[in-house]
């Protein structure tokens, strides 16, 4: 079914403020989570409210949720989540690290101890949009073995970058694992298969049942190639702001104590650099010109990173947000559990 | 055969010194070359001076290599290579990127019109021993086809990282490719055949033939992933700096024009972030655990990004730099070709 925009955006609000969040803060997790739904990112949209709410009721989130900035030196922040909704620490950081780019060319926000931040890509498309490269990544729960090693380790911590061109932005945000965690939790609500390439099992054989990929191990992009990044980002993300990192960090999804996700926030000028909006012209041609190139067999047209994206964003304001009847159930269940006569869809 | 250090370096200074370079300009290169071919990057290594050489004579590499400072502000700078021999360039950025770092927490330096910078793992473990978690990249000639493309656009666009620990540092230093070109050229030179999932022929169809495969196009990471990280890169490297971009780059291995390449050095200073030498002890503690975990079938021991390099490298300055004849026989010919006397194995 299909949600207008700001009528999703109210529920999600309205939920938030109901599990006890600020205005100011429902404010700013609704914009995240909406804005994956409307780009067609279904696992990190409105579908975690229920997350959100279920750890809010166990004690495992601090709402409202309250950040602190532990240094803030020259062209770097360092952003204490206090265990609490990670969009809030999301949007500070970049808003801090936007600013700091802007003053020095190059700025870098980092933030420990907080919680599932939502969709990176969302957070460097705004950033896009203000004239920044972005680049931005976070750990997670371990799911992945290290190249070598045969017990989850790692995250599949996920690495987003930004680009502004003229009218569609490069947006890439991709989990260092062949796919994300998320996907595969999708496999398993919607009772599907999952490819054989996606993970292994407990035993460390190849699977295709999500249930047993979720006991097991995600594969690494490239073998040791994705697990060098997945590390990277876990040190930058999670040694380096003080958070937690490999096998410290809990699951979002589990009620097993603070998940201690840390993140990664750099942001670039292109100003500073060139004028940018000659910069935006040079890229969109560059777009042009890759979407000019011959095609491989079976392909119909070439997408640019972030393409798909843009094209579900603009329909998603034309047409309404394309979500699916169980989300908007569990929505509307949110919704009279905080007592709130709204609902996305009549009983 | 193995050649000390000392005595691989002054080859190349000798040879680079005979080929115009400055006294300065030569040691600097011979110091990225040779590192290299100590961490067991023969592909980056002195293997270079030959390609050098074929290039200065062509007319196609200007030598002594100036450098001209095109913008520098706050913590950023934008060096020109000046159409000269890359580690020039290379080695200037790496050190006003540290300055930068120093002074603001996080610094970029971006080079245009350069060619080959060599081995990005050798300047990002450079500045790792000096405190810095660095990412350096730089683009390079068409040999992989954009995802959902049959043509060549985007180089193999390598992306180095380093962080510092106690000991051994992490250096992860990758094509986004699923090999290097050069890998395929070894290939080549050593008349073997390549797996089938490195690249494709001329016509998109998988290959192992080494031949072939440089006709055709390299296969990237985790397919639109490698892809996406490979056109960043190249937009970073080579459209922000005012370089070369996409297809507009020349092979440093052919003589077709000035190669345009871009390159690009984010510097991180830990001691902004926390103290360094307590960072240092964590990294050590986490690669101890990384290696303490359970292995996959048929693994001895798990290893660290940069660890074998590492070790190769302690191994060269025990016992000297292991090279094959072909090399040295090759550096003995540049040697005589330049009038010097020195000679790495007697005729």
């Amino acid at each position: 079914m299909k949600i207008p925009v700001e009528v999703l955006k109210n529920a999600a609000k309205e939920i938030l403020v109901g599990l006890g969040e600020t205005e100011e803060n429902a404010c700013k997790i609704s914009e995240i989570l909406v804005r994956a739904d409307m780009r067609g990112v279904s696992t990190h949209g409105t579908y975690l409210l229920k997350v959100i709410s279920m750890r809010v009721e166990g004690g495992q989130l601090k709402v409202p949720t309250t950040t602190k900035i532990i240094s803030d030196k020259d062209a770097t922040v360092i952003i204490d989540g206090m265990d609490g909704i990670g969009m809030v620490a999301g949007h500070l950081a970049l808003k801090i690290a936007i600013e700091k780019a802007k003053k020095y060319g190059i700025g870098m926000a980092l933030i420990c101890n907080t919680n599932n931040v939502g969709c990176l890509g969302c957070y460097t498309q705004y950033a896009a949009e203000r004239g920044m490269i972005a680049i931005m990544s976070c750990n997670a729960a371990p799911a992945m073995a290290p190249w070598g090693a045969a017990e989850k380790f790692l995250g599949t911590n996920p690495i987003a970058i930004s680009i502004p061109a003229k009218k569609v932005n490069f947006t890439a945000d991709m989990a260092t694992s062949v796919v994300a965690r998320g996907k595969i939790r999708e496999a398993l609500r919607k009772g599907i298969n999952i490819p054989e390439n996606w993970a292994l099992d407990a035993d460390g054989k190849p699977t295709t049942d999500p249930k047993k990929a979720l006991e097991g191990t995600l594969m690494p992009i490239g073998g040791p190639k994705g697990s060098a990044l997945a590390m990277a980002v876990d040190i930058i993300s999670g040694v380096l702001s003080g958070s937690g990192f490999g096998n410290q960090l809990k699951s979002f999804h589990i009620l097993e104590g603070p998940t201690r996700v840390g993140a990664s926030c750099i942001m670039i000028d292109v100003a500073h650099f060139v004028d940018l909006e000659s910069f935006k012209e040079l890229m969109s041609n560059y777009f042009n010109t890759v979407k000019a190139l011959k095609k491989a067999e079976g392909v119909e047209e070439i997408l640019i990173p972030g393409e798909i994206e843009y094209r579900k964003e603009q329909k998603s304001i034309e047409e309404g947000i394309e979500i699916d009847d169980k989300l908007a159930l569990s929505i509307n269940e949110l919704l009279q559990k905080v007592g709130s006569d709204l609902r996305l869809i009549s009983d």
